[in-house]
């Protein structure tokens, strides 16, 4: 893993992933107390920053084994980003999602073109179900964050990030980043490493949810007790990945956490000041931002959005935070 | 007023206003039965389009004229594009609002710097207040559209739209945009005239506010009967401007119109798969992409999102459209 991998990655993004901009807002500056610049991936195809991975390790495969088709387990993002990098290189994708997923992100999945293979979470096991199939059909599975053309597709953000802060002058700052398994925060830390080194990456995690934060303070893979019960469900994950985790540690700053009703006003914000949608889970970069001030350094901040893909329901319960 | 104007505004507004994406979604596609190309305006500063003409007005006035400060008759978005505008540039602004206007508004136009002077809109006269105002103090007023230097501001957004739509293939379609006194649509009709003569522009109103629709058919100014009463009140004007309607004559198609419904409907769609906040009157020429399918011709559509400063309560009522 290292930043040629993500270098190569940005020329076969380059036309087809979306180079988000880099936005502000006065509001939001007072909000945080310092200067903020948002990296918006909501924006990107499919809602979230996953489009990127996706397309990284679709389109590194080689043409004849890329062919046959890729398989991915996901309810959310991932799935929907895997579907679409399948698509639109003409190739067949398989998702394997529980069926009791919410039936419009199983609409969404099919409508970008995968076939949705449905498993029953409390009697069936989703890896069984995916290995048989992905043996039947020689399907190649891409994996969610510990997979090295993933995390070099997530980094290309990060180099984005590093030319857009030289444009604006920022050349020393923390960035914020919505960290699950640890594929964007990874990718993002090593494509800053190289390209803009007096940006530090610092990961920010749901509360109790915490899994990368505590690993970075003891320095070896925790786990988390629950992987669910948490608005944030986009970005909660067992466990830090094999391959993520060393890379955190070696160039990340400690992590932050934020609890759900500051995920929900940072929500709230972004549509009032930014005109964006963002998920809560994608949203707690910016609720650390607003939150959690005395324990970021600097007059300039960087903060990910990673994601908009949000129930209307969810949605309006952020709206109801606002005066 | 000519395309030199609009180049000049651009040099001007470089690094200072945003050069906002084109965006793109399967399913809007789909709703459309065509290829949509989204112009999100929204993410400009201050949250529509109207920071382009602001900037572009304040910018053009001498030095030393400039200096003494602007002033605006506006409770919106030009008052805010103003507000920001002048406080940029280091000079003061005055702008004048209802005093029945939203808090919000009334607070938001202060934090951006300017000072608020209220009327009350039964008793007293607006234009008079203003003009002695502006009088005692020298400042220079900002005209919300019949005025060269804003219209001019607004055609950037039209340069970008030809660059942007040359560079994914695009040279021959119909671009709706979100019409009220006709700046931004006059100055995206003459940018486009100059640098992507195969795109056409078509204003775009709300059901009964549709004055720019019936003067283009009619061949002279005709006036709305009523200004109020809409949920799409950032685009209704009295009447087309003495300066914009000529143009709007010699370039643009039929005008089209859409009811209120269809405006929360296309800020439901913009939620859901585009992640922007759109305002109602922002959202109408994306209503009238999935709406007036059959007034619409061609396989390529580009549609301006000009706004997104809508009420969290106005923002939840679109978002009850959806399944």
């Amino acid at each position: 893993m290292n930043i040629e991998m993500i270098r190569a990655a940005a020329q076969r993004l380059n036309g087809f992933a979306r180079r988000t901009p880099l936005l502000s807002s006065p509001f939001i500056d007072a909000l945080a107390g310092r200067r903020v610049w948002i990296k918006p991936e909501c924006l990107q195809h499919t809602g979230s920053f996953k489009f990127r991975g996706a397309w990284s390790a679709v389109s590194a495969l080689d043409s004849d084994i890329r062919a046959k088709g890729v398989i991915a387990f996901s309810s959310g993002n991932h799935a929907q980003g895997v579907a679409m990098a399948a698509a639109r290189h003409n190739v067949p994708s398989v998702i394997v999602m529980p069926a009791d997923a919410p039936a419009l992100k199983i609409e969404n999945t099919r409508a970008l073109g995968a076939e949705v293979v449905l498993y029953d979470r409390a009697n069936e096991d989703r890896d069984l179900i995916g290995a048989e199939i992905a043996q039947a059909r020689d399907l190649t599975m891409i994996k969610p964050f510990d997979e090295p053309q993933v995390i070099a597709g997530q980094g290309t953000a990060g180099l984005e990030i590093a030319e857009q802060a030289a444009k604006v002058g920022v050349t020393k700052a923390d960035v914020l980043v919505c960290c699950g398994g640890g594929g964007l925060t990874s990718g993002i830390a090593l494509a800053l490493e190289a390209d803009a080194p007096g940006l530090r990456v610092r990961p920010v995690e749901p509360e109790g949810f915490d899994d990368v934060a505590r690993s970075l303070r003891s320095g070896r893979i925790e786990r988390n007790a629950a992987t669910s019960g948490n608005i944030c469900d986009a970005i909660i994950t067992p466990q830090p990945g094999d391959l993520t985790f060393p890379i955190l540690q070696r160039l990340c700053g400690p992590g932050l956490t934020v609890n759900e009703g500051e995920a929900l006003q940072a929500m709230a914000q972004a549509f009032l000041r930014l005109k964006l949608v963002a998920e809560p889970g994608g949203a707690v970069a910016l609720a650390a931002a607003i939150c959690r001030q005395d324990q970021i350094e600097g007059d300039d901040l960087v903060v990910m959005i990673s994601g908009g893909n949000v129930d209307p329901d969810l949605f309006s319960q952020c709206l109801e935070t606002l005066p």
